[in-house]
């Protein structure tokens, strides 16, 4: 007997910006899997269960919620903002390809949400309003090498730039080393945006420039964009500036 | 007298992915300013009143929502997808940037939607489940040596890449010539998703890859995923296939 295992996007943490088909899917599941401040945000009514768990076990996670659809339950996997950006969908891929082949059997269904970025950007302007690239800053997933050269590689080419996990406990330096690497390939005021909660009532955005970025206004929890040599701020009397990435690019090179 | 400007994002197509801080702000509006087939979409009461425009009128279109928002009206602007993805946000700043100080009073407010390469990832899995860029192949407004070479920085680099405005009757050879560059660069079984209508009635999906990818199966409304060396597809016996990009990575260079 094998069940069913939806994954979903909450969005960015303002309740108004989660879709109705994920709301729907909430409230149709049996168990829900997710890390523990995902989860919180859920109301969930009495016989629906909740198993919450730890950040970074993600595998684990993956595994109860694949075994627990394949006994029947309406599983339901819960991440902030999209799960399929630095979230749990990859994750239960992987455990799939990897796990017994009765996970193979599980009906899966991805529902998007916003993500981080897509909300930080909506509050400021435009910024992604050209090509742009979303890099993890983790370096517990891959080299720290390789995310150097993702990063001189999207400068050089004049992607704006999100980053996810730009910060934590465990990873107090790759942002500054980040903002370092990014400072030998792009002018100086370039414009950066610290991003937090963005839509929710504690919501924190600053615009600043690669000279004053400062790794410390971080936290786990912030999605930062990094403008590209064309990303402009347009200052307004009385109301904020607006920071947008122009349709169009004038040059092959600069 | 000075109304207000929200610029909202209806997502993909199908209404139950649109968020409902979204649907609501389209209640309150009095005046709607979009691409025809978006203002389609909406529901419309007796007394909101459609101003739909063409294709490639963007900056008209900015310029008589701002207006309109100047004499006081409740405007809302509306795109398909994410207003800040290749989309009217950045537009509408650009508009204000070089048009008359009244639009720098309007108060502009952007709401986040579900974008297209969100929408197709989810349907398949989680292709964007790593590092990822978009890129337009529209070269109407930069040109398209600036295309290739962001092409190539982001192939060598290793991004899962998502195209926008692959092809159009005006643009026809340009996404071909995409896919020629990235065959110098990528193992030919890299994977593509072609994703058009993603979460409507009338979704086409279909999983290829490089070698074989054609790009007369594109059209304007399709968004085309482009793997990494690391995207894997996972048979299912049953089901179909599940493309996903690990969370990990283990080399700096290939």
């Amino acid at each position: 007997m094998s069940g069913r295992l939806t994954i979903v996007g909450l969005g960015p943490g303002n309740p108004e910006q989660t879709t109705p088909e994920v709301t729907r899917a909430i409230a149709g599941a049996s168990d829900f899997y997710g890390y523990a401040p995902y989860l919180d945000r859920l109301s969930l009514r009495p016989g629906q269960i909740r198993h919450a768990s730890d950040n970074r076990e993600e595998l684990d996670r993956s595994a109860a919620a694949l075994n627990r659809a394949c006994e029947g339950g309406d599983v339901c996997v819960v991440s902030g903002g999209d799960p399929g950006v630095f979230a749990m969908a990859a994750a239960i891929c992987e455990a799939v390809e990897n796990g017994p082949d009765a996970w193979r059997q599980v009906e899966i269904t991805v529902l998007p949400g916003i993500t981080a970025m897509l909300a930080v950007a909506a509050r400021i302007g435009a910024p992604l309003g050209h090509d742009f690239c979303a890099i993890s800053l983790s370096d517990n997933l891959k080299p720290w090498e390789l995310i150097e050269k993702r990063l001189a590689a999207a400068a050089e080419a004049g992607f704006v730039m999100a980053f996810y996990n730009p910060i934590s406990r465990a990873r107090p330096w790759q942002l500054g080393k980040a903002f370092d690497c990014l400072r030998t390939v792009l002018p100086v005021d370039t414009v950066v945006v610290f991003g937090r909660a963005a839509g929710r009532p504690d919501e924190r955005i600053e615009i600043t420039d690669l000279a004053a970025a400062d790794p410390a206004k971080a936290d786990m929890a912030t999605c930062i964009i990094v403008g590209s040599p064309e990303t402009r701020s347009i200052s307004r009397p009385g109301l904020p500036p607006l920071v947008y990435t122009p349709r169009f690019a004038k040059e092959a090179s600069r």
